[in-house]
């Protein structure tokens, strides 16, 4: 199965009527994850038809209003709706302080378990991992503490190769788990069969980056080294290089210089300014330095493949 | 001039597509006041066109998120504009605290002077009075601490009857002013001409009292008596009267029983719990009662007269 990503939002700044704030809901493996949450992200939610009950995890990439500004509304909405499993949510410190205040004083605490994983290293980190997926944060380079967040599949295990398992029939069903971890399997003859010869490689994995807000910040990089997507910010244009540096953002040029270098498979860009009316001079822009770029818009949905 | 409500937001608990939670905007005489701030007020201000620079003057009933989770929101957008201005934000104890942490943390305090106005008493109070304008909280009966806000144009002053002015040549245009403000006019003659023979009566004063969220509280008729027009919350209808007492709402038939009891000339009724898909049912529960009530809905505009 594909990587999905679902874009819930990609303007910068404040919400308007056609321009919701970031958010974005990605599927990988057998996890739903939002990402951002914007002012407006559960309406986001319900008019492209995604449970709400699926969301078991969030990744807060930093505190400002146009990343944050919906979720107390998500976490209250998941109390009307008597959620009882975890949530879990991962972002910045101060993260737990502004939900819980406001639970507090509205007196609406939540019946679910609620679980903040506050973040303050400047390194990369595995913030999130199970037996399928990890995800480590990207450190960025934005007005105040950000980090963007990398989703990896994990390497899955060996495929059986059954045209060549049939014609040792001593192998039987219950060795097939051992062959799939990577075991040889040794004949009654005591001749050992290499495991390449009896499995293929698994899936190749895929990996999605989300970052967002960040200047020109090409230490990212390694980080992203050959990512399947990158999603980077683009705020503003070249001819507002000087702004974008002045307030931390970028430009699609220089995002799409940072997917070249970190010679991803697609870039998807968002977060665009206000000020721009047409968000396909994004695109142009970036596809004079990486082709493969497409524009973030609400509701659109990406296979990444 | 009339009183001006345009309805921003009428639905209770979690925003949805077309169900916006509680806000108005309500003009009267000079003033421009925003009354309740749930989830996407700010967007819903910008679809009917108005402007933000208008607002100095916002209420906050309670601390429930339908009725705050917008504020921030707003706040963060007046920033961006660039706004200079002062903003008063009138509300419940603890409002301060949940605004300025986030401000705080996100490292965007505001530009322009932000003023709170934290409410405390169970008693209604006057919380702003300028020369033609005055403010009473309307304490309410909710889960938390609730206040609703009875807003009243002040008595102006009297007007010149030119008809009956203009047969004495004495009284000079420099007279008008005492005239205006009830004076008795004594000619040179020593003889004293009443004022009410001079002027006639001002303006009839209006007035319009906001009610949400609340338990059926007679409590409030004395302070709403005679009102020009009562909005007053009907999250349910009849049928369900038992579960609006336990979670401190009112039945439309209950907010039709306070519109008569306190003579006011107008019902609106709002704040739907999404539980119910045709919210005509509501009026006609209320006209049962009360037959001059009308429906909130997002985009009405009510001029009350």
């Amino acid at each position: 199965m594909s990587l999905k990503l679902t874009i819930l939002g990609c303007h910068s700044a404040t919400p308007r009527v056609n321009a919701h704030p970031t958010s974005q809901f990605l599927e990988i493996k057998n996890h739903n994850f939002l990402i951002d949450c914007g002012e407006g992200t559960q309406v986001q939610l319900r008019k492209y038809g995604i449970k709400f009950s699926k969301i078991k995890h969030i990744f807060i990439s930093h505190l400002h209003g146009d990343h944050i500004y919906g979720l107390i509304g998500l976490v209250a909405t998941f109390r009307l709706l008597n959620r009882e499993t975890e949530l879990h949510i991962y972002g910045p410190k101060g993260l737990k302080e502004i939900i819980t205040l406001q639970l507090k004083l509205s007196n609406s605490w939540t019946h679910y378990p609620l679980l903040f994983h506050e973040l303050s290293s400047e390194k990369s980190e595995l913030i999130f991992e199970d037996d399928k997926v990890e995800v480590f944060t990207i450190p960025l380079d934005h007005r105040i503490y950000t980090n963007g967040f990398l989703f990896k599949e994990k390497i899955g295990e060996r495929k059986l190769d059954m045209n060549a398992i049939l014609n040792y029939p001593e192998i039987e069903i219950c060795d097939y788990q051992n062959l799939k971890i990577g075991r040889d399997f040794t004949l009654k003859n005591g001749k050992v069969l290499k495991n390449e010869i009896l499995t293929l490689d698994p899936e190749k994995t895929k990996s999605y980056a989300f970052c967002s807000d960040t200047s020109y910040f090409p230490e990212i990089v390694p980080i992203i080294k050959n990512a399947s997507c990158l999603y980077h910010e683009t705020t503003f244009l070249k001819d507002r290089e000087e702004l974008a540096a002045k307030t931390k953002h970028s430009t699609a040029s220089q995002a799409a210089n940072i997917a070249k270098q970190a010679n991803v498979k697609q870039l998807i860009v968002g977060h665009y300014s206000g000020r721009y009316k047409n968000i396909e001079a994004f695109k142009t822009e970036a596809q004079e330095v990486f082709k493969n770029t497409f524009l973030a818009e609400a509701g659109k949905v990406f296979e990444i493949i």
